[in-house]
C-alpha cells in the first residue's frame, strides 16, 4: 500500500475549480530536512514521502547527521537542474517557528531559483531579506496557514458529484489518514476520486487545498464549498474532516465544514479507549451513535440524504483477534462497515459506497 | 425608553477582563454623516444616538442638506474641544467603501486629532495619507472589521456569573435589538448587567466587543469566552448572537459563539411570517421548537443547564390585537415567555430570570 502514490488520483480535475480557490503548492519538491535529531520531527516529510512521492525529487539535509526519509541527498542547485519548483519544510519546531539556523540555506535556496512552501506559524515574509530575494528571483514563497481564499459567502445550493466527508469523536484521531485510505483504495479500483484536503499536512501531500481552521469565520462554509466544486456525476470528492462537533474549541469549523462540503456520506472516525478529548481532560468523548447523530443531524440542512457509510477505528496496540472482534461488534451495533485504514481491506466499504 | 443610555450599565467591570482581549473604542465621539442622502443611510448613526446617547458628543454633516440625528454640529476643532476621542463614521454605503468624497474630511479631522473608527470593509489604511497623519498625530484609526483578537484557542472551562445569548431563526432577525433591551430593562431594575457586542453596530454602541464573524475559525470559541470573562456571581452578561445554526452560511459563527458563549439561557429571535431565509430562498425559516431544540442540544457542550428563556417576535405590522394573540399563543405552545422588544414590558421575561 505505502509504495503507491496518492498523485495518481489527480488526473480526475474538476469541471469548475478555479486556480485561486484553492491553494496551489509547486511541485517537484525538494524536502527541508534541516537540522532535525530524531524522525520524530520529521513527521510531515515522512507523509510526503508515503503519501506524496511522484511530488519528492529528494530531500535536504543541513549536515550528515540528520536522518534521512530515504530520499536522494539533493544540493539547492541539483534540485533546481532536475526540475524541483519548491523546497518545502518537512520538519516539525516547538510553536511552529522558522528557526533562525535555516535563514541562510532559505536564502541560498531561494537565490538558486526555488520557491519556498512552510507550514509553519512564523511567516516566511519574518524570515530578514528572504522576501525580497523572492522577488528579484520570481520565486513563490507559501505560508500555508496564512493563505486567504478569497472572501466567499457559502450558498447551501447543491453540486454535482458524489462528496464523503470524515468526520470524528475528537481532534487527531484518524480523519485524514482514513480520507487518503479511501481516495486511494477508490482508485485502485478505478473510480475517479479526489483528495480534498483543509489541513496543512493534507494540502502538502494532495499539492492543493485550503487550510480551514484559517479561513474568517464569516466565510468558513464558502471556503468548504469552493474545495469541492460542482463535478463530473460519478467522480467522488473524499474530503479530509477538522475538529469533532462535540469539540468545545472547534466546533465551529467541523461546522462549517460540514455544511460547505454537503456531504452524501460521512465516515466516523474514533479511537477506542480514548476517554476525553486530547487535550480538554473535562469532555468525555461522545458515544460512537451520539457522534454519529449530531453529524447527519447538522448535515441534513445542506444535504438531506446524508447518511453515515462506516466507522473508521485506529485499532493500534489491539491483536489481530481482538481487532477483529472489535471491528465486527462495531460494524454489527452500527449496521455500518467498520475498519482500521491502517490494516483493513477496504472492500466492504467501498461495496457499500459505490 | 429611547431616552435612556445603556452606558449606564458599564458600571459592572468584568473582574478579568484584559484591555487588548476585546475591542475598544475609544469615546466620547463625533458621529460623521457625510453626505448621506437620507436617514435610511444613517442607520447605525441613529442606533447610537438611541442607544449611546452619552457616547455623542455632536455630528458633523458636509453640507447642509445632510439630514441630521438631533446632534449638534460640530466642526473638527469644537468637538476636539469639547473632548471629542473619535470621528465615527455613522453612515453606510454600498459594498462597505469609504467615499473619496470623505477622504479630504477624515484627514482634516486626524490633523485636528480625532481618531477614527470605522466600520467599513474598506481599511482606513487604504485612503491616501491617513495612516501617516494619525502616526503623526498620534491618533487611532480603527477598522472594526479587521480587528482581529489574540488568537485564543477556546476551553470550554466554565466561568462565573450569568450569561445569556440571544440565538435566531435566521439572520438580521432582532438579535442585537433583543439583547440591548433585555439589558436596559435589567438595568432598570438595578440587576448588575452587561451588553457583549458581537458585531460592528453593536460594537459601536456598546463602546467595546469582539466583531466575532472577523474571527479567524480556530479562534472562534476562544474569542467567544474572551468577550464575557468570568464575572461576579449575580452579574449578568447579555450577548448579542449573530447568524443562525440552521443557517447554511453562518452556522459555524453561530455555533462558535454558542459555545464560547456557555450561556444558562438563550432567548430565540424570530420574525413571524418569514417563510425562508433572508437571501436563501431554497432554505426554509426552521420552527420555533426546532431552533430552540437544536441551540440546546449544542450548547449543553459547555453549558449542560443551558436552558431557554424566552422566545422576541418581531411583530411589526400586527394589530395590537393580533400582536397580544400572537404573543399569548406561543408563550403557551412553549412554555415560556414571549415577546415584541420593540412594544412589550420585559417584566415578565425579567420575573422569569432573576
Amino acid at each position: 500500500m505505502a509504495s503507491q502514490s496518492i498523485s495518481a488520483l489527480k488526473t480526475a480535475k474538476s469541471v469548475t475549480e478555479g486556480p485561486q480557490r484553492q491553494l496551489l503548492l509547486p511541485a517537484p519538491y525538494l524536502v527541508f530536512l534541516g537540522n532535525a535529531r530524531s524522525r520524530a520531527d520529521l513527521k510531515t516529510a515522512m507523509g510526503l514521502r508515503e503519501w506524496a512521492p511522484d511530488s519528492c525529487l529528494g530531500q535536504y539535509r543541513m549536515h550528515p547527521d540528520v536522518p534521512g526519509i530515504g530520499l536522494p541527498d539533493l544540493t539547492f542547485e541539483a534540485a533546481r537542474k532536475n526540475g524541483a519548483k519548491s523546497l518545502l519544510i518537512g520538519i516539525a519546531t516547538d510553536g511552529g517557528r522558522l528557526s533562525e539556523s535555516w535563514w541562510p540555506d532559505l536564502r541560498a535556496a531561494v537565490r538558486m531559483g526555488l520557491g519556498i512552501i512552510s507550514g509553519m506559524h512564523q511567516s516566511l515574509t519574518t524570515v530578514p531579506g528572504l522576501a525580497a530575494l523572492a522577488e528579484e528571483n520570481g520565486c513563490h514563497l507559501i505560508d500555508i496557514r496564512h493563505w486567504q481564499p478569497p472572501l466567499t459567502v457559502g450558498t447551501g445550493s447543491k453540486r454535482s458529484g458524489k462528496r464523503l466527508l470524515t468526520v470524528g469523536t475528537d481532534c487527531a484521531i484518524g480523519k485524514k489518514y482514513t480520507a487518503l485510505a479511501i481516495t486511494r483504495a477508490m482508485a485502485e479500483r478505478g473510480q475517479a476520486a479526489t483528495f480534498r484536503a483543509t489541513g496543512q499536512t493534507g494540502i502538502m501531500l494532495a499539492g492543493s487545498g485550503v487550510p480551514i481552521d484559517s479561513v474568517i469565520s464569516d466565510f468558513i462554509s464558502g471556503a468548504a464549498e469552493a474545495l469541492s466544486p460542482a463535478n463530473a456525476q460519478g467522480h467522488w470528492d473524499i474530503i479530509e474532516g477538522q475538529g469533532a462537533l462535540g469539540h468545545p474549541a472547534y466546533a465551529a469549523v467541523s461546522l462549517g465544514l460540514l455544511h460547505g462540503s454537503q456531504p452524501d456520506y460521512i465516515i466516523l472516525c474514533h479511537q477506542p479507549g480514548r476517554a476525553t478529548l486530547d487535550g480538554f481532560p473535562d469532555f468525555p468523548v461522545p458515544s460512537l451513535k451520539n457522534a454519529i447523530e449530531i453529524n447527519l443531524a447538522m448535515g441534513q440542512l445542506t444535504n438531506p440524504h446524508i447518511r453515515c457509510a462506516g466507522i473508521s477505528l485506529n485499532t493500534a496496540g489491539l491483536t489481530p483477534d481482538e481487532r477483529a472482534d472489535l471491528l465486527e461488534r462495531t460494524a454489527d451495533q452500527h449496521g455500518v462497515p467498520c475498519f482500521d485504514p491502517m490494516v483493513s481491506c477496504l472492500d466492504p466499504l467501498l461495496d457499500f459506497l459505490l
